[in-house]
């Protein structure tokens, strides 16, 4: 199933439940003095989305990492649903990888850091009937083909359903937006030539390079 | 000069000086312990594009608060130019109003409060040309054609020129685009059945309802 980002592209931050409990002394500082009790969303505007694949831009002066994220791609419009619905409305299991500046902050939206032109891919996408649960799988990332980043989807802090849900009682959903239901938490630094690449079961596969040094 | 929300909708936030000044104090204490050092941004996504100026829903168990802002609609690519060439990117000059839940944490990126459904409207465009030196214009809003807010344009921390450079060194901007420059620092509590009202010079006009009460 070939899709294409459009619409809204809506990723959810801190969602990795081992990362939440690593930050659990941050969060109860001030200003926040309580873990999130709502999902922490961005999003990844038109200029991110590369619908060819193209080699990702090293920034000048800045460092770039790539997170990967199961991407549910929105088949049927979808407002203020519950969780138990929540995956009657989704047309597709995709991986999504988001490449960004490092994150320094949690205090301000990190528009600057996620907003990199051609820093979201998405693969092709499944049929969810054909992903089984979700919550068996585990997403794997390889730089250069050395394991950087293994997230069990089991350890979601909020699972697609209730993400869905949550997301479609602050915005309507419409066929075509993408929710990315979750990183794990440290996301991996890259350098110039670069080779990422995730999967997701045998079926699931996203690959991209980053652009080399011009010589 | 008709134009539609489309593409991307960056709203620059914290860009009243008068406001800023008031909160010098908060940015001062941890976690920020500084003044803000670049524009704080954030979007309005396509659900949010009220394309057809309809009424305003008043959210269910919450608040509704307007703002108005000048809104620049881009006419040309624009990546990494600086302050000096950038209203050459600029082709109309029009206004935005942005219905939203009230702000309770700056401290973390208000997704919810931003997003609700046909919560942007756009006025008609006036061209560059013809509004002259932004700075000499004082924005001005009106619920029920009472004064709410009044915002002289050059009472804004940074520029349309300066914000224009610096966003289009985080992201490229794409014909059609639009920045809301910046909005009063305190936004109007509404209630059902209001009218709001803004307008810039005698030229550019804005006109929303809210939606009333249903019997």
């Amino acid at each position: 199933m070939n899709t294409q980002l459009q619409g809204k592209v809506v990723c959810v931050a801190l969602n990795d439940s081992q990362q939440l409990d690593a930050m659990q002394s941050t969060f109860e500082q001030a200003p926040y003095k309580a873990m999130p009790t709502q999902p922490v969303l961005y999003f990844k505007p038109h200029n991110t989305w590369n619908h060819t694949q193209a080699a990702i831009a090293y920034p000048t002066d800045d460092e770039l990492v790539v997170g990967a994220s199961v991407a549910l791609v929105i088949g049927q419009q979808c407002c203020r649903v519950n969780a138990a619905s929540a995956m009657d409305y989704v047309a597709g299991v995709a991986l999504l990888h988001d490449f960004s500046l490092p994150e320094n902050s949690y205090y301000r939206p990190d528009i600057k850091g996620k907003c990199l032109d051609n820093s979201a891919t998405l693969s092709d996408a499944v049929m969810v009937s054909d992903i089984g649960q979700l919550q068996q799988h585990t997403l794997q990332t390889f730089v250069n083909d050395r394991l950087a980043q293994s997230l069990p989807l089991a350890n979601l802090q909020r699972s697609a359903e209730q993400l869905i849900g949550s997301i479609s009682h602050i915005m309507t959903l419409e066929p075509g937006d993408v929710i990315a239901i979750g990183f794990a938490g440290e996301r991996t630094p890259l350098s110039q030539g670069d080779e990422v690449r995730s999967q997701l079961g045998e079926s699931i596969k996203l690959h991209n390079n980053v652009e080399g040094a011009t010589a």
